[in-house]
């Protein structure tokens, strides 16, 4: 299946795409980290975002999105970054009838490297591997949105998505209102 | 000028539009609360409360959207969903060129009432007395608001905003992308 990685953010958000299934090692379709100027107003930052989400989600039209689940240990200023685009994020999915999923970092490190406290640095060398990747992907967002990808394309089965047959079909685009 | 307030937040999620300006009283034009069913999936609740914003943005087209500012006093859960309908609410309104700005509830409270340690009663009654309203607006989402466009419609001379002309001017919808 095909999933959209997505690590949230509003200086700088990893959007990777990614083909494969449970037992397959996958491939990597597409990957970016879409940035914005901190300087710039939050509303014109968030635009920005939702434009690379939305150019990525039409051209590459995912099955599935997988998205970080946020967690309480980091502070309140860059929370609500990650939260409003991550909110975009599940809009611009919901949308398009693309079943959105979440995964804390731990799920996605044990996913990927077989150990929850695995570093950045062994997830990015584990996803190079994987990927048959010439390189590690850079900087760490593009990495962490491919293993978000990947945790949710091996897990999918196990996944309350799967069990509802039309939502794992390719669905047609909705008109957005 | 006329501005949607909007006090956000996933479970309530509180929109009014209020015609005022510095040194008037006002009128309120309209006023909703939208809800979601928490027993729904987040993109799904994100995607309900995003058609009442766009819908009150392109039927009373607001000049400016003022916007409850986030604060550390809430639970991450809490911060999550209102961050989230945040996000919502400033890429719908940059996709129409509609400026936003956010106020802290301490700022709101003193603008309607004078002063900043009012509590949600005072804040309801003032708004009804001020907009000459025949009833407290419930729930005090409403109020709430309600009483964020009012500060913004008042305080506009000193923002930011105000300094740009053609943001002030009622531009043309931009097509969304």
């Amino acid at each position: 299946m095909r999933v959209l990685g997505v690590d949230p953010g509003l200086t700088r958000c990893g959007l990777a795409i990614v083909e494969a299934s449970p037992g397959s090692r996958g491939e990597l379709i597409y990957v970016e980290v879409a940035s914005t100027d901190s300087k710039l107003d939050p509303s014109d930052r968030l635009f920005e975002i939702a434009q690379r989400i939305t150019w990525v989600l039409d051209n590459f039209s995912p099955q599935a999105v997988s998205l970080e689940r946020l967690f309480a240990q980091q502070n309140l200023r860059t929370v609500m970054g990650v939260a409003q685009v991550s909110g975009v994020v599940m809009l611009s999915a919901r949308e398009r009838n693309i079943p959105v999923s979440t995964y804390t970092p731990t799920a996605v490190k044990s996913s990927v490297t077989g150990s929850g406290r695995s570093d950045k640095k062994q997830v990015s060398k584990m996803v190079k591997e994987l990927l048959n990747l010439e390189e590690i992907p850079k900087p760490a967002d593009a990495a962490d949105a491919i293993a978000l990808a990947l945790c949710h394309a091996w897990r999918v089965p196990n996944q309350k998505v799967s069990s509802d047959p039309f939502r794992q079909r390719k669905v047609p685009k909705v008109k957005r209102t």
